[in-house]
């Protein structure tokens, strides 16, 4: 029998990962979406073929008919989605980030361990079949013993409004995908290493203009106690496609790799054609065509995963727990931005979302 | 309830098949494989959990409880092997190239339509999901009017010793290699072009030594009734892994797409690690470190599209016929290679196997 | 004392001439130029800070103040030029290709050799530093045995009109561009090997339509005496800026040399810019921008090298010699392409411009 | 009549200088060499036809018949070696970093200028080819607004001893190559942008052990006042030869550039050859060979600026002044790596040499 998901969320990355399960994940059906829209809900369903569709999310979440939550909302809508989902008996697969505060994460946590419902945190770099061969190197000992990550991500912004309104976001280019960096650099160092402190350098005003108030570009440097240093680059002001690529260097060698354009064919068209890559812009003159994205990001992998753990009851890799550990450092580095000055971890503090660590809280 | 696949041959690329179906095609289920040699065969079917084994030929071909054989045969056997399954009732999926002559060719193809059954062409090139971007694009117009094609397999020699055989083989790197570009050209420009000429040129002795008197490096020019002209390259003693590329011409654009280094990360290591890449040799210092390489070349799509063809009764891709085409292109490249000039198609010589055309007859 | 140079020609070349000599030619100073029309003769003058101009061949190769004549003219007008330059004392640089018949290279050759004058076969790529690097390597022993060559040159067409009429130039991207990869390969396998066959493919009206007979685009296979086999393609109709890329396959390894892409800053510009690449068209979205095109190419070191040859009065690295065994095979190309059949080597058939063995002469 | 140039040193970029002078600074005639030690200094006026050498530095730089003293010493010298030159009335070219402290800098600019003398400060990256077209496409308003710099130099440690001891060098990878990085963001913004912060990360430990304490690996965040964000990465522990490499973005694109391996042919050698890129180390397997280091880094074009200055009564590009600013900002970043916390800039501090704000005075 076939574990049946619900997808909440119509967006975007809902889109992505219907289609892995489609052409992936054959354990798993989906059996209905929600879309705060109907016209989304009925139009996504129509496409992916899913039997059902929603617009009211409290029935959906409360539903007993279904196994597993896919969990696509914007990120303020995280904690109580989860928290209803698991009380009412179901596993969550949530997007990142996990949620906008640490108290949240902490109820998420509780709640999901008290009705014994996995709490599956969809970080799919580390499920990415490229960045997982990186992994297996380094821990081959190809590459000595690792003293610097880098990870980049950036693009010219996101596709949903959401995410330019930080009430509902959290915060910007950071919090949508250093979040990835930091989960990133956890899983490649492993339990071993923790990390110590974060710096952070952020910007708005780049590209945007009054669009939003959330930082447009950042930079952060994270200290293990290992000794590793990462370096996590984000942009929404970067144009030309979208950007994800690694470096890692070790006593014995080095490793980079790129997800998009080291993927990608190269072509040139006079009068251009659909579709090049993940906010590419135009196509006509040199584009990097890129290819099975989604698998290339490890999303239909991350995804088999999650339903193997649910059918076998074992542990995933990327649990509610390392939401929170990123969640921690995406504090640590709004606090950095804010005060100029490396933030050193374990970090709290009482926030309503992390970017206000950065800006100042807005009363 | 799933098809029931068995695999003949448990080489190289049987391994290849038997890791994409456990991966990626679920309505497949491999109940059995078939060696020559016991260890092989019981080895074969220990690593990939494969319930049953055989080291008899003849029983696996005409046993009745499978649906589908999947022959990854030297290619001197392709005939008969074929031949048989499709009169005991099964479809037939068979590696390239299609077999030794045109009569074989022939009578595999009636004898499959006689038993209404499937001869289902395994080219992967046809199903590279880079290179399926190329022909979107090309048919999508973004590059104008095709003029140009070139496809280029190079590496430093099979693994198996029967390529070098060519009794067994029927030719070198052009026979295992070439049928690649030339059914890839016919893939990418359809129906409405038909190849007119072939020029090739040969060689051999250049790393083999006394091993193979098969053809080491051949180089094809292809010429297709609407104007394009291709070339096909293709070598067993390129050095530093496998070379696996094309470009597209066309009046408004081009096109370069490159499945091994042009899906990898890149890598420096002092001590080395254990897989670079099919046919990389040593790991230390730079390498090429591949990713998915099934998946890149299309064997999982591939076969994906052969179950599904059988489970819903539609016709393949690529077929018998096409295996045809192709072998009458191999045809006429070593004869134009044994004359030194360029030959025209159609194509027919009664010979034992095509190298025969580029040696002469072995009496 | 400086040595005295008068440019011929005040095209596009002989822009690229001028800044090669102003730059890295300290011990040339340029006299004079001549351009058919005042206001190019005038105009390159005063770019240039030339003291002199001219608009009278006669007069400008018959003056005896000058050592060097550099001649950039089209390429009906070489043997012309080269003999009465010569005739009158000068030593004759030469762009390629050297000229239009075996005729006129036999005599300008026999001329210059009787004047005791030089002639000096203006082959860059023999010069282009990353080509030097590929040979030098080859030499080294580092690629063992070279077995196979290929070297593209392609971009959208010619600057200047004369090109496109084919008794100014005697043939299109062959004659063009194939000159080069010809001359490479003699380069590169020196005086033991020698061609001994050529097989070519021409098309034309891919792009340019009415505006041209030549061909746009050729294919060329040459056989050397001992073994190795090379492929030289060039372009008329290559979208996307200049590309200039060689490949090198021998029992020991491999390398792959690229002057034009593999040289240059890769750029994303939403507005564009002034300038990417020689043919390169628009400069918005991604462009491949160019860095030191002439000095890439090896136009500076060649002309250093032909003024040191004058002024310490030793043989040229490329001679007449060599841009005669060039255009033999030049005119075995056009012929095998319209034969439609490969060509030996040594071949001399007496013609008006090489074209016409693939056109058929026009009359 | 030629501007004589005395070069002071022998070592690594001594010999890349002599190089540059002799193929492209024409202007200029190396009239002697110093070197400590006898066998060094005849070895390297022997391999480059260097008229005298000698091993007296006093002597040396009190010589009155040469005109331009070029400046090649281990970086605790060049104060000393600077002002002994400029007093007695040479113009000064001088390798980075300027000095070990900002009082030495002061003194040297002092002493320049009341002898009115030119200190010119030998910082290659100004004129590195291809990071001087990402300059040009950055004034041209291609790239937008800039907000984003990023500029590694990497390698696995200096050739000479004396950079592994901190009394000679003031500091590891960050004094050594750091500063390449910070001359290249303030050329690139212009006076426009000050740097108004730095933070900066350190380690040491990597692979050197016990033969320096100096860092090894650093990375530097700096600030400037127009908002540009800045990252250098510099390493002595990064295998696989020379990395030298810049990123830009800006609000209307993006670009990169890389010396090395983005202007090198690609090889694949069996048994190796004999030179592929600064600090390489084995040359078998995958290789990319370098082309023109010297051309490509900026060297010559440097030092014919430098000559040209002299000649002309001109003001470089590249002051007394930008090797001041520059050694700031390296007192910055030790401190910042010290203090684990951003320091702010201008910034003076008494210390006997930079690294000493990292490791602590050394009493």
């Amino acid at each position: 029998m076939k574990t049946r998901v619900f997808l909440v969320g119509a967006g975007f990355i809902a889109d992505i990962h219907a289609e892995s399960y489609r052409r992936f994940v054959p354990e798993a059906e989906i059996v209905g979406v929600y879309s705060r829209r109907e016209e989304h809900a009925r139009g996504f369903a129509d496409k992916h073929g899913i039997p059902r569709w929603s617009t009211d999310l409290d029935e959906t979440l409360s539903r007993e008919d279904y196994d597993v939550v896919d969990i696509c909302l914007p990120n303020h809508l995280h904690a109580t989605a989860t928290i209803r989902a698991a009380s009412s008996g179901k596993h969550v697969i949530l997007e990142k980030p996990l949620c906008l505060t640490l108290e949240e994460a902490d109820e998420m946590i509780a709640v999901c361990k008290a009705h014994n419902r996995k709490l599956m945190y969809a970080e799919e770099l580390c499920f990415a079949p490229k960045y997982e061969r990186v992994r297996q190197l380094a821990h081959e000992g190809a590459l000595g013993s690792i003293y610097y990550l880098r990870q980049c991500e950036k693009h010219s912004g996101p596709h949903s409004d959401w995410f330019y309104d930080l009430d509902q976001s959290g915060g910007g280019a950071l919090m949508d995908m250093g979040c990835h960096g930091f989960a990133w650099f956890r899983w490649m160092l492993g339990r071993e290493q923790k990390p110590i402190s974060v710096f952070a350098h952020m910007r708005t005003g780049l590209i945007h203009g009054n669009r939003t108030r959330c930082e447009e570009h950042s930079i952060s440097v994270v200290e293990f106690d290992g000794g590793t240093v990462g370096i996590v680059e984000n942009s929404w002001a970067k144009l030309g496609g979208m950007e994800d690529r690694v470096e890692v260097c070790g006593t014995g060698g080095v490793m980079y790799a790129d997800l998009f354009m080291g993927n990608s064919a190269l072509t040139y068209s006079e009068k251009g054609y659909g579709y090049a890559m993940e906010k590419a812009g135009a196509t006509h003159g040199w584009t990097f065509t890129t290819v099975e994205e989604a698998f290339n990001q490890g999303y239909p992998q991350e995804l088999l995963h999650f339903i193997n753990c649910v059918r076998t009851d074992t542990s995933p890799v990327t649990t509610g727990e390392d939401g929170r550990a990123v969640l921690e450092m995406l504090y640590a580095a709004y606090c950095s931005a804010g005060r100029g000055a490396k933030v050193t971890l374990p970090f709290r503090q009482k926030v309503t979302k992390p970017i206000d660590l950065w800006l100042g809280s807005p009363e």
